[in-house]
């Protein structure tokens, strides 16, 4: 048999490209050299990372120790801070910054062999000003946002896994639009120092991958948790989620949807449709208040010094989230003290929810990064959340849905996403 | 009627020199001088300051902004960052780093009028490795730790209040050793992005000042929260509680409770004896999980890239830490869901618990930074906690007296904790 190519070894899923390295039948260097290849014809027309230097990633790799992620390729959101690589927050008035440490999501990669290839383009502070990334599918497209750069990077095959933050919609969105598995992980399942700050309450740091297994074997292996794995798969009960906001669900979404809940009944899933309470339009109300008055204070110093400096979207968000009150952020904060019963009546009995991540393909042009409006509540509610892809919508650009589980019930919802990833593949 | 002299203007509480500059009868800048001359006077002694520059203190005082904080004077502790002075984080491998943004709390300080005189000393990353300062009563003892030269400063007069951070007992205790009021809000109060984290859960930011009316007015601005205030003082009902660690309580400490308790019933209100639960002893092993699991991974960077370069007090520490389980830690993390219901049973029904600040006065020397052991379960509930000084033990050291509040019951507990500083002072 004669050795794969370069273009071979891209594109293995990252879990095989770590078995070939644990065997010994495969270099990381050749791992490097070879994304390095995949990004040298990718980029250009991609734009998805702020800093990448093949020498620098080959000296990585070289220098890369034994462990579980040896072999696995990474890009870091510009948000997440690096010792080595500059971290510019998004922003220009921080481009090139050189915080003094590795963020621990980045220094538990390179401990446990993983290989980090470079920093990925984020919206500004992971709001909504866009940076300079097109969707991977057609260059003509927003890849989404903010963790823009991570997916479309993901997308492209130019990593097999990058670091994304939520607050809103920042996965699972561009995930969707960047046809990759997006996860965000329950509230606190990666240790989220580092990640330049939004909202205390709803910021969480996820992964973009290949597919379900690859999100579910890093990010079981960063967290040291063995719990967070692909079990055994079994039919799921899932209920169809349509949310209070299903008017902006868009003819490709509804299609996706359609086809996930017909390939779960085609592999011995059962799928129910489940009543929207009446009162879930609160949550978003929540959503509201909570990143309305946590943010434009995390943001004090941007906002109070560098108004001036800082993008013109930036600032009016700021504006915006910053009409938030006292009286509806202790009053939303007070009734999330019930998040796990608030999921559990989402539930309804099921094992997850299934739910648009996104209203439609990716929105053309490069100025907006499209609707985080079936992502908020997910993220307020903490509980874990994947895109899963699901076909194509009328112009040609993946279309993905969400599953959504219970609170540190992370397993089983991946498990439950891998059966609907293997349902949609067969 | 003359002037006051600038030893007059340095000794005014922080509200008093507010409603002052507010008035129009005290200019920001003669704040700023007087302090300066204060920390002239004092700091060869006291060495609790990483960054002071008069020059650019005042300066800062001649443009801040009008506001509610104008005319308080602040220090900073070296692990929260500022964009104009250097941030070390308490170690010597980071020491003169420049971040790029100040911390909100700080950032909010400036917003709202308030003066930032400078950085004070910490411990490295907050933990045990003590800095240069020494305890403003006797330079022979230790100041405590890690809020080693917060407290120091506002004990010696230097500051009118100054920031810490407390994840075992960094407020509480350092700040009776000082001889100074330490306040440790409910976790969450204030903005903690910007301070250098060591664990998700536990991290908090408070205050430390000459009173307990200072820290409510500071923390209630910061906050921006008019709940956190000193309401109408009435009589409380306070649970005597002694832990499950009495025997670590010194007389000098035993003491300061007695000096309280009859100071309290003096003044009209009820103090009980509670009994200590027999399982409190499992909330010591659940922060000992909790802060193990998180504090090595948050510090991933520091103990993986710089293990040879950090202290040996601070690399032993991190490794005695490391030895939590994830099976611990998960069972600490599912049983503290309940933490108000924990909380509300130690209560037994007071409105505050009365509990040892710190096992007794400030130990000898500066090698070491006493023992948190009374204050690390409130941190693991996120109970609001204040030290209020008490007297002096037999050294001539403060000695301080814990109040503990229920979770989000700032304002209650405040209130309490001003009635027994009142009681005490008469």
């Amino acid at each position: 048999m004669s050795r794969p190519m370069a273009e071979d070894i891209a594109a293995l899923s990252g879990r095989e490209s770590a078995a070939r390295v644990a065997a010994g039948t495969l270099a990381p260097e050749a791992v490097a050299r070879a994304f390095a290849a995949r990004i040298a014809a990718r980029e250009d027309d991609v734009q998805a990372w702020m800093a990448f230097d093949a020498g620098r990633a080959i000296v990585e790799a070289k220098a890369a120790p034994a462990g579980p992620l040896a072999g696995v390729t990474f890009g870091v959101k510009d948000v997440i801070e690096t010792a080595d690589m500059p971290t510019g927050y998004g922003s220009a008035v921080y481009q090139g910054s050189r915080p003094v440490a590795d963020a621990p999501v980045v220094a538990l990669t390179r401990q446990f062999g993983g290989m980090v290839l470079g920093k990925t383009v984020s919206t500004e502070f992971a709001m909504s000003s866009p940076g300079k990334t097109r969707n991977p599918f057609n260059p003509a497209h927003t890849p989404g946002g903010s963790s823009s750069g991570s997916c479309a990077a993901v997308g492209a095959g130019m990593a097999h896994a990058a670091f994304g933050t939520q607050t809103s919609g920042s996965i699972i969105r561009p995930a969707a639009y960047c046809g990759v598995v997006g996860y965000k992980p329950s509230f606190g399942t990666l240790n989220r120092t580092g990640a330049k700050p939004l909202s205390d309450s709803l910021d969480t740091i996820g992964l973009m991958t290949r597919d379900v297994r690859d999100a579910a074997f890093i990010t079981g292996v960063l967290a040291e948790n063995p719990a967070i794995a692909v079990g055994t798969l079994r039919p799921p009960r899932v209920g169809l989620f349509r949310t209070s906001r299903w008017a902006l669900a868009e003819p490709a979404t509804r299609a996706a949807l359609e086809r996930a809940t017909a390939a779960i009944r085609a592999g011995g899933g059962t799928v129910v449709d489940l009543d929207v309470p009446e009162d879930f339009e609160r949550l978003y109300a929540f959503h509201d208040a909570v990143m309305g008055w946590e943010t434009p204070r995390t943001l004090a110093y941007e906002r109070n010094v560098l108004g001036d400096r800082i993008s013109p979207i930036t600032r009016g968000f700021l504006d915006l989230l910053a009409r938030a009150t006292r009286a509806d952020y202790d009053a939303a904060l007070a009734a999330l003290k019930q998040r796990e019963a608030i999921v559990e009546r989402l539930l309804g009995g099921c094992d997850v929810l299934l739910t648009p991540a996104a209203p439609g393909e990716a929105p053309t042009g490069l100025a907006a990064t499209g609707d985080p409006v079936f992502n908020k509540v997910w993220t307020l509610l903490h509980a874990p959340a994947l895109t899963v892809p699901a076909g194509y919508g009328p112009a040609g650009l993946p279309v993905g849905v969400q599953v959504v589980g219970r609170i540190g019930a992370d397993g089983d919802t991946l498990t439950a996403a891998a059966f609907i990833e293997d349902a949609l593949a067969s």
